[in-house]
């Protein structure tokens, strides 16, 4: 093998754009455990003290589900790419990010469940995230910019009009936030339930 | 390579996923480190504080092993997949968190070695991950659903007894952690005698 | 496949050293999140207390970039690689110790923003990360010794001229953090525009 | 490319292998830096505090260097292995699990050079890794049990005895930390010297 050859070289850039992502999103889905406080308590104490941790848990869970989607999502949209170029590795390094930095209003809202600026925060970085996803996907879409040339337009509109659902969400959540937080975050519930309908409009996208 | 074939596809797709649960058995048996409190206390006491952390160091190789063993695992049925579809990724998903979620009842049993509650949340959580691997090997294996298509019934059964020593022994300790912690810690020995027993009534399914 | 052969080995070897780079690169990319505090205050005062923090986030984002860009750099150094011998690989253990260190001074910068104790740290770490980086492209360069043997010397003059910039920029802010440590950080604003003004003075190597 | 062929197995089964030992190296090595503190003084005492901090800088390089120098070893170890079985599996997961621990005594001896419990908690853990690396080589080696059939003997002598030098100096400084800590951690330069020393007598050796 030729390791020198363009082919090989673009194969090799590829193989550790990928990877690179997989490692980060395998480390941000990891640490959020770290977030999770280990009581510090009398012993007769543990199971009241475990238990008083119950939005730990759910934003421990919460953010698992939202990267592992991520990553599956991030997966499907590189399973199209045959080139990269410096932009896409730009805006996949924001997109990387914005993933990374998911720990952190993770463990806010662990903290502080029922505060505005919790939610808020929360909200806004997976927004964030949806919006650099949404980018990575229009510009290498985009006249076929980066994606396998047979790649049918359908498909691609399919994965354009799911890549705004996480912004539209968990944008419209925010001001919902301000004055009712668990409302904002049962909002978010319209992530599922729009990638379901999007999916029986396009029933023949479904796949891999 | 044309990579936008579908067999390269798979091929990559494949590749990922075992990858990136790679990366993440490996990320959370290095993070178990981190629950061991390093000392804070004057020179003098540096070696009584570090014998008093012998449950620590127990949770933390106990951990290490189990974590260790699941790879093994999965890194076994994983040898016999060769095809993946969107809801085996999901119980894989699923049983990453679980693994993902090790470090935290690790670092509680190191802390509360004799709480009930710690056993329970420990063994609780060991089962999690049992259910969930017993799941995937199950789901997969399924009338030859994702395997190999000469792999013999009786393998396949093998392995499907082996999934339920886990689950099996950690459920019926929660019970006994109820009244007697360290009894439940003990009953967990169980768990390689069953797997030596197994591998004895089915010789030939060892190997690899 | 011969996994034996030299050659295989070669490539086996390569592998393992640009797979290592990579999951150091991406998990002390993000590690950084680790290192901003979540705030223990009472629930009224979480949105201030964030407020507070954002010498904290620009921290997180300045290293996220700057280790961002240097694995874009190493990827590209590596892209060219074509052999790696012993002395090679101490300068890339090297060059990565560097990148570990990062996190180290982040921390510090985030929490000690105003002080020329902390801008300095920063900076020679930096500077530090940016020297070995030069020396494994000029010790990879030098006569062609790893590279791929057809590579110009137009290309390899200007990673080379490249490989300068980011010492030279954190060295010299150094005198300046000295009384002036915000000056210092502004002063590292030089790192792109000399980026930029290199890659139109040799527009032919541009691309990867 | 059939997958599921046994020589296709075994060669995903060696990748998996050595990728999981690479992240788990790579996390090791990273996770070393969170063991060194952030000052938490005034601005105006931040130089004096990293100035006392010398010795978890010290700590902090020693097991980088200690842990990449393994990596490096393991490199060239499984550069020489065709095979695995399920032993030597299990003796792979007892190193791995001796380099995972590595950032606690390292911990322990940035915050208590001076101590001998410290410094014989670290030569203890350094040993261990060494023995079990040792094992690893001996096992494999053995009758050429799993490596190239035509690694000549000489250099699987040179191996076994350099897998040596770890063991040997780090259980020999025991005793002298007990009553000399700082003289322990100066003994320990004889692993480079030896190593060095045994390079020259198998000067044909070299290489890779």
């Amino acid at each position: 093998v030729d390791v020198s050859s363009s082919s090989g070289h673009f194969e090799r850039s590829l193989d550790r754009v990928v990877f690179f992502a997989d490692a980060v999103f395998a480390i941000a889905i990891t640490l959020l455990v770290l977030e999770i406080a280990v009581p510090n308590v009398a012993k007769t104490h543990l199971q009241h003290a475990l238990g008083t941790e119950g939005w730990e848990f759910f934003s421990f869970a919460l953010s698992f589900g939202v990267i592992g989607n991520w990553w599956i999502a991030h997966h499907r949209i590189f399973g199209y790419i045959v080139r990269v170029n410096a932009r896409f590795l730009r805006i996949n390094l924001l997109f990387l990010m914005a993933i990374v930095f998911v720990p952190f209003p993770t463990a806010v809202l662990g903290r502080y469940s029922d505060s505005s600026t919790a939610v808020i925060l929360y909200a806004a970085t997976i927004a964030g995230v949806g919006v650099a996803a949404a980018l990575l996907w229009w510009y290498a879409s985009d006249g076929h910019r980066l994606v396998v040339p047979d790649l049918r337009e359908r498909r691609i509109r399919y994965f354009r009009l799911r890549s705004l659902i996480v912004p539209l969400v968990f944008l419209t959540s925010i001001p919902i936030a301000l004055s009712h937080p668990y409302s904002a975050e049962l909002w978010w519930i319209w992530v599922p339930v729009l990638a379901i309908i999007l999916s029986r409009v396009y029933p023949d996208s479904l796949g891999d």
